[in-house]
């Protein structure tokens, strides 16, 4: 995959023409949060160019610490505006849960083969526990996922009481965004 | 901003055509992990269409624990076999650190002002020391950043001993992808 990527890249910098010289901070002052799923594409989906806005993803789009402390770098020092939290329809983050893949990782990892001197062959060992110390972040509901996300963004102590979090989910079978209106509305004055 | 971006999206579903019927696994088989920075396109700098990668996101594209829970189900759930960390030049997180934001937090905020009534404007209130808790993975030197990330990642219990790991960094100049070898052989065998 590496050489694909590198001969895509290799047409991408043939092409790059004027971008070079575009600011840091985003063009229009707004930032995403959505999730890593392969058939999600926000500067198609949401209509961004190079230079336009901070986009952050992860499993599910999640309001999770990182993504937290990406939005307040975001806000505090490169002056967005307006935040949007977006997750989406048939997210694989519904198919499992914490149980599922602590077991997984447990039953199935081969561990500890791996040292300074790089990998040693020793043969297959027990996978790691490890996993029980995350939190998968997994999905239940996507409505109530955009909810519960724009509400611990929007009482964040590190989030400015007047910036605007617009809760969405992105459908995979029609590329549409549809606005989750008990999320955008929460915090709004009464 | 809420207006352009649903007005670009519209355009989008007009001409979704037959991506209603990706699989949820990406397509091409591997993940990227890359900065929020808006001057970056992982699509377009890549050559990824919709369905082909997981892409992951965040200030500086650290392999932060939100990360790393995201590459753990990108291979594990989802089946990605090859990973790329890609921080770039011209970073905004090599020009703060824990101490400046920290401080920039605590004096400037408005905060305790909102409750589940909503906003009620009480006046300016002291900023928050939230800041303080949280580690902000600025870069001092971003050929160091990849390789301590790509370090991380590999020696990571719940990441596979055989999944390539290739280090890179983003020209924002040039749109050019260049290894960073060193990071990229990390853990290799000897």
């Amino acid at each position: 995959m590496l050489q694909e990527v590198l001969s895509a890249n290799q047409t991408y910098v043939k092409n790059f023409g004027d971008k070079s010289n575009l600011p840091l901070p985003p063009g229009r002052r707004f930032a995403i949060l959505t999730c890593m799923d392969a058939r999600l594409d926000p500067a198609k989906y949401a209509g961004l160019s190079e230079g336009d806005a901070h986009v952050i993803r992860n499993a599910g789009g999640r309001a999770s610490d990182d993504a937290i402390r990406s939005l307040v770098i975001s806000y505090k020092l490169l002056g967005t505006k307006e935040w949007f939290v977006i997750h989406h329809t048939n997210c694989g983050m519904e198919f499992f849960t914490d149980q599922v893949i602590r077991k997984l990782l447990s039953n199935s990892l081969t561990t500890a083969v791996l040292d300074e001197n790089g990998f040693r062959d020793v043969g297959q060992r027990p996978g790691s526990t490890e996993g029980e110390f995350i939190n998968w972040l997994t999905i239940n509901d996507q409505v109530t996922s955009v909810a519960i996300d724009v509400r611990r963004i929007r009482f964040h102590p590190l989030v400015p009481r007047d910036i605007p979090i617009y809760g969405y989910l992105y459908d995979v079978k029609t590329g549409e965004l549809i606005e989750i209106p008990e999320a955008t509305e929460i915090g709004r004055a009464a």
